[in-house]
């Protein structure tokens, strides 16, 4: 009998490491907001698409879509969110950023649909599913990260050069095992310029469409949250600013007065060039907003005891511990039942 | 009494074409394939990324990754597909082919994942999440379409011209309400050319990576099926092929001789003086597996009573008629249990 309550003890502790079923209420995509761009004058191309097709004439003349955005839901049952959860990713990325981390394991979008929240995962416009429109015609060429960039840019190895001899930051969270970093390199996408106006309409398009939601963005993603709050406040219910790499504008910091808003670094900040000045930006950016009557909580992740995170913290291999941070701190807003 | 008994009728009735709730196994996303490429001696850009951010160099040269493929899955529980099942899309499009209808129904992805199959979406390379390379360093610029193209193309207007005076072929069952046109115009991407040994290399990798599987192909989607599945014949259940735009090698068709495989094509195509010629190539191809030994069944739809079908046979309004007709297949086939 004891022998085989051990045995029952051991497959309780495997099955708790194992995902358990999820039950969806519903789930789906949608694409939202864009304009069109009429072209003219475009020389037409011509070409065999192949084997056993036959001859293709594409003209590029006529009305082109353009900035529309991808937005995939699922929506948990039972719900214990009191309003939709957007997840927002960072330049030269994809919603993928929320999906899955390198080394496998389920990602934010996945933590939070588990604790009953309704989530939305999107594309930024131009990039992934929302897709680019024609260069030069309508984007500007676009730019491309080789495999140093991130490495050396995200605080993941010891800044620049270190991609060469794969030094990483002592204690670092992000996986930097050789499979891990590639996997990592192959969610990376474009990203285009001068498109910012695009992006904000869009997201708009999306909270207008969703209603007022809890918004997650991270890098980029943050700066647009903050830019998309000031324009629109009422669709926020709250704004996660992880690791934001830009701010709105300061002048207009009062329109963020009654969004509650959460700001999160990781580790190795202050030490890098360029990290240390945006957080300066965003903490005088959140300054302004609490001299107006608001409320951003800043968290330093290694004085909560939460060493060694990268930029890419909902990757790190303590995802799910800087994740349940921002869960307790949603709950605690009483926006989770 | 009677009243009342007639209102739960009603309320039956509107249940009945609510969405029940689903229960997941597991979920989830992931990359596969892609090489790295090395650039040099190319421009380095520089720009601030937006307000409140600090300068960003992007120095270009390094190792890229090229060719990677996302796909993303869902696993129903319980299952009764007997093995998984692929859904891969057509030129210029995403797998949000497979996950919406323009008229924003279920797509075939949630149809076939509501009967017990777990289900694969797929991104083709260089589209959508799984990334395009540099342009014109890696791969050559890449291919648009104006709103007229598909309208125009897919056999859902009267072929050239009929886009401006929104002209239907008489009884088409493709959505073409303007803002359901216009959510189908959100959906389409870029499509570079060139790419098809990259292509084929992925979803090979993604074919090892999840196992022998059910294949489901649509258009360009279904040449490249044909042509995977004549290098690796051992990792297809069964292959379906919707309206494929080309075929594999004539002179290779005895190595599909052990694939079940089922074709099958939309109305209009006689009449349409480039669908003609593609499904006369895909026949002979069809005839050629069958002369090895082969099985191919080919369905006309409107033979089988199903008319209208435009090229895009998954978003018409008779999508599920068609899904189902593909589900009855594969049942017979024993695949489903």
């Amino acid at each position: 009998m004891v022998k085989w309550g051990a045995a029952l003890v051991a497959a309780c502790i495997a099955g708790a490491a194992q995902a358990q079923p999820i039950t969806l209420e519903r789930f789906g995509s949608f694409h939202v907001g864009g304009r069109q761009v009429e072209l003219s004058d475009r020389p037409v191309r011509e070409y065999l698409p192949t084997v056993g097709s036959a001859p293709l004439r594409i003209d590029p003349n006529g009305v082109h879509m353009v900035g529309q955005m991808y937005a995939r839901f699922m929506v948990p049952a039972p719900q214990r969110g009191t309003a939709p959860l957007m997840l927002w990713h960072g330049a030269y990325l994809t919603g993928v950023t929320w999906e899955t981390t390198p080394d496998g394991r389920p990602g934010w979008d996945e933590f939070f649909l588990r604790r009953g929240w309704a989530t939305y995962v999107t594309d930024a416009v131009e990039r992934g599913r929302s897709g680019a429109a024609m260069v030069p015609d309508i984007y500007a060429p676009p730019l491309h990260l080789p495999a140093q960039n991130p490495w050396e840019r995200f605080r993941i190895g010891t800044g620049a050069g270190s991609y060469a001899t794969r030094q990483v930051l002592p204690g670092n969270q992000f996986p930097t095992a050789p499979e891990h970093y590639e996997a990592f390199m192959r969610q990376v996408v474009a990203r285009y310029l001068g498109t910012d106006s695009d992006v904000i309409a869009a997201y708009i398009a999306l909270l207008e469409r969703v209603g007022p939601s809890v918004v997650i963005a991270h890098s980029q993603g943050g700066a647009f949250a903050w830019q998309v709050a000031q324009r629109r406040p009422d669709l926020f219910r709250a704004l996660v600013l992880i690791e934001p790499a830009g701010t709105g504008a300061v002048a207009e910091a009062a329109k963020l007065k009654d969004v509650p808003q959460l700001l999160v670094y990781g580790d190795y900040v202050d030490q890098d060039p360029r990290w240390s000045v945006i957080r300066r930006n965003a903490r005088a950016f959140a300054a302004a907003i609490q001299a107006a009557g608001g409320t951003v909580e800043d968290v330093d992740l290694p004085s909560r005891g939460i060493p060694g995170n990268s930029h890419m913290l909902m990757m790190d291999r303590n995802s799910d511990q800087v994740a349940a941070l921002v869960q307790d701190w949603l709950a605690a807003k009483g926006l989770w039942r």
